[in-house]
């Protein structure tokens, strides 16, 4: 399979380190990027920077979008599937605004949009809920879904850090991504919960009616700590009387709760079905490496899909 | 797609129902039973007691073994995949003994052998892990993969009951299946992980030589209590200087460890990998709609391969 990348950040080196390894036939032609010059010691990588020369390659099946941001991503992604290419993406910002009218144009013009990568970092979510809605229903999924602010609550409860001091360990660690705001007041979980709602109920809820806890500098560790119990950023989505109900909130969890130990950058997503009872999966929520794994979850169910 | 059923107890029965709310087509044919007499009150199944009428008919594409025991069920899977047929099976002890050979036969006569069901109940540990080593390598796996034992080792933990009095509320409960021998040896636990290290590291480890733990009478659950350490029949399966090793150990795990708060006849499952570290499976181990909803799993891969 011919394939092309918008995007060479850490996501996009990891995936193409993983790709090294793979012995199938995939063929990786021109990687997008803004500045070739930062990535001189990538010598067999085919750096381009204008955009039209993948997304008019009628040889490209395949496109994987690691740049993120709403914009140009959005049109690049339109693009690609307007000429019939499969996109794979990491873009919850995007997909959590625009997945319905993506789907539209991938089944408009026969191509597959694949997003596993865009919540859970590692954790085969997508595929799993996928999966699952064919033989069981979904009544709630509850979840911990953002890494950074889980980081960031652990080392202030474990470590006893300030939340300043805890979210410049995130930032130096690499988990938190380019400022941490849409982490701590819980943009980014919601952004996930809108995906995990459109598969698990095929309904769009819009993002901006998610309703959010933010993590501040008043958080009462202590008195958490006095009823022995932890405090984590969880967001649940439910149906109440036939209505779709998604929000982020800051709970807290009894010690004997199993989310309670859930720390540092895990995530954690339960899914709560008819038949199944509970059904949790966790793993890591963070990282190059991981995020990479599931792009090529995707490439190899794209492969797969064309034989 | 053309499917018939071998046994029609409880998994069966719920595979049955679980049929009858698929909108796909799904045509069940002959269902074999020792006893059709016991069964009488369902009228729309076609019940017979002649296996060959299954195995011999042409048209059944899929079948589905839910009978138990090593024989004859055996000696009708490996008939039914030299047929062409493909095979669901839940039977573990089968496949911790034949899965090799009977592997074998479903790629010289291009058929599938599916077995999601096999290990950790609802969960889709089968799916996830076939998947997973395509992209990751697989360095060892860890579990509580036996729910009666589980259930018996939190009811003393939890509740203060018996060996006995917990064997037998669990009995009651239909979660111990026919005669405890095999949950409280660790010999269904073991029986799994070979189950799980062939998938994992393309290799079959005779189930005889998996070292295990009993659970007896004289397990001093207080001794742990009192170092705040909670008690679980704990499968692990590693490499340690290329050698498989799988053994099924009592743990005292401390509760500030995540397995510690498994509980009842829930399993958990923990896959260490090169890139994505440690990911966690967790949900029912035992019960006839959650051993159901995986058979289903299976028959709709399988009715997608198809396609």
């Amino acid at each position: 399979m011919k394939w092309a990348m918008l995007g060479f950040g850490t996501v996009g080196q990891a995936v193409w380190h993983q790709a090294q390894r793979q012995r199938k036939s995939f063929s990786l032609g021109h990687v997008l990027v803004r500045h070739p010059d930062h990535y001189r010691q990538f010598k067999q990588v085919d750096l381009v920077t204008d955009p039209q020369l993948i997304i008019e390659n009628p040889d490209v099946e395949t496109v994987v979008e690691v740049m993120g941001g709403l914009h140009p991503a959005a049109e690049y992604i339109s693009a690609c599937l307007q000429r019939g290419k499969n996109v794979v993406t990491a873009n919850k910002a995007l997909l959590a605004r625009q997945l319905p009218q993506l789907q539209r144009l991938a089944q408009t013009y026969h191509c597959h949009l694949c997003f596993e990568a865009s919540v859970g970092g590692g954790i085969p979510i997508i595929h799993t809920l996928r999966d699952l809605v064919r033989r069981d229903r979904v009544l709630a999924i509850d979840g911990i879904l953002n890494g950074t602010s889980n980081y960031v609550l652990t080392a202030m409860q474990q470590g006893g850090l300030s939340l300043q001091q805890a979210l410049s360990e995130a930032q130096q660690k690499g988990y938190a991504e380019r400022g941490s705001d849409l982490d701590l007041t819980g943009w980014d979980a919601a952004n996930k919960l809108v995906i995990l709602a459109n598969l698990a109920f095929h309904r769009f809820y819009p993002v901006e009616k998610v309703a959010r806890t933010e993590i501040t500098d008043d958080l009462d560790i202590g008195q958490a700590a006095e009823h022995n119990q932890v405090l984590k950023q969880v967001g649940h989505i439910a149906i109440a009387q036939g209505k779709l109900k998604i929000r982020v909130t800051l709970d807290q969890l009894p010690a004997s709760h199993l989310p309670a130990h859930v720390d540092g950058v895990t995530n954690w997503i339960q899914l709560t079905t008819e038949h199944l009872g509970k059904l949790s999966l966790m793993g890591p929520g963070a990282g190059g490496d991981a995020t990479a794994n599931s792009i090529w979850q995707d490439l190899l169910w794209l492969s797969d899909s064309q034989k």
